[in-house]
């Protein structure tokens, strides 16, 4: 091996050691994680079904776990945009309802959102929201393959979970920055500011042209500055007040923001009784 | 604001006292990114064309930013396996090229692989392997939408980027995990037996079916292994030597070892004179 690489591998050998314990574990069998049955009559959570009378012809519904005023609220977002049917399994994570083993069954990730349809599972937002747009084509929130802006919609797609939620993970835990060679998505610096130039040539991600791109990033920003985890620059700011305008990521955030509320409240009965 | 809102909020406050120096920072203008010219000329880094010839009606050809032993090795795989004409431009990491002016204008990051097709530009390596499956799609390396394996390959797609890198970055630097809460690909040990357990319904990704999911996880885990990064269990070892026995990626590999030594040739040639 060439030095080169040499000094590559041992600054990842130190790591190693955990792997050992790990590894004496017997490796998972297939039966271990189950693709699972739909598991809705199993589980309490709240279930509530949306648009319960679909036109002709449509997509058949899709169901969704979500947890409100969590990453899944971009999801509910999307689904508010292309008008889908859906049936919501509304889990509450103030008291961990996903790590439930019953959720667990579902995504074993213990994450929202995750969806189901037509047997399948989806996990991962940006595979969500991908899927969603295909699903609703003649809403046209996709560039088609084809199309000029196919490249640039799959990179920013892919850009918000390589890129921008890695960076802001080791951000707010005010991670020592990995050498570049090293890291996965380059460093915070650079993540914040292509994605400032690219917003800039506004009004949506792509331009003039509004896409599923736009309903995951509006909602991502909205996060990272409330959390104070992006800068507060013009540019995302107003970004964000645009995308929030849109009559459908109005109804979601209502809905959210009920559906919280009905936790809330549940919760403080079910701690006064 | 809820308590367990303002908590959460808490939890990040500290880092957003970075925040302050960034934003005091003007923010970047548009003319700071450009997407850039091909820049082709203006750098000396090695040039090499692919299948000179290419069929009629094929796509226009893909012009390739590359360094070899990299992760942009698995987007050479993706060429060779669609059998793609290509342009290659070969940045050498051990002289960080992929961090000169001249290669920040191409993909900001200072990242490899990225690609320009038809003046646009890709980054972000599930993103690239996406679009070239779909240029490509006599290849029939993507489940086309419709497909009921679509929303798995979506799935997976995006996995890579979102969970099993960080995943392995956070692992690699022996971090204490992060609340689950937080986190947002929840833990290391979750995502290797998610994985393990969908592999193990080989031979491929999503069983039966080769698709473009394999080149990515075939190089992913391929690394993985070699840095000690992932867990040497069977299913991983067999998996990545299924995916390393097909011809393209063999040639691929071949191609690449001998660019890796062509580099190292130069630099050593240099380093003595």
């Amino acid at each position: 091996m060439h030095p080169w690489l040499l000094k590559l591998l041992d600054a990842y050998r130190p790591a190693a050691q955990r792997l050992a314990l790990i590894e004496s574990l017997p490796p998972p069998s297939p039966a271990a994680l189950p693709q699972g049955p739909r598991g809705r009559r199993s589980i309490r959570f709240l279930l509530a079904s949306h648009q319960e009378v679909p036109p002709m012809n449509a997509p058949s519904p899709v169901v969704f776990f979500h947890a409100p005023r969590s990453r899944s609220s971009v999801t509910r977002a999307m689904l508010e945009e292309i008008g889908a049917s859906y049936d919501m399994v509304a889990l509450n994570l103030k008291t961990d309802e996903q790590r439930t083993p019953e959720y667990l069954v579902i995504n074993p990730m213990g994450k929202v959102p995750a969806i189901r349809h037509e047997d399948v599972l989806i996990t991962e937002q940006p595979a969500i929201l991908t899927y969603l747009a295909e699903l609703y084509p003649e809403k046209d929130l996709a560039p088609a393959m084809g199309d000029p802006l196919r490249g640039a919609y799959l990179r920013w797609m892919v850009f918000y979970g390589s890129c921008f939620e890695p960076a802001i993970m080791d951000f707010s835990q005010q991670r020592e920055p990995v050498p570049p060679m090293q890291c996965g998505y380059g460093d915070y610096d650079s993540v914040m500011r292509v994605l400032a130039a690219q917003l800039q040539q506004g009004p949506w991600l792509l331009g003039g042209r509004f896409s599923a791109a736009d309903v995951l990033w509006g909602g991502a920003l909205d996060f990272g500055l409330m959390f104070k985890l992006v800068p507060d620059w013009p540019v995302f700011r107003d970004y964000v007040e645009r995308v929030q305008a849109r009559p459908a990521i109005r109804r979601a955030f209502a809905l959210d923001e009920a559906l919280a509320a009905e936790q809330i409240r549940d919760l403080d009965e079910a701690l006064a009784a």
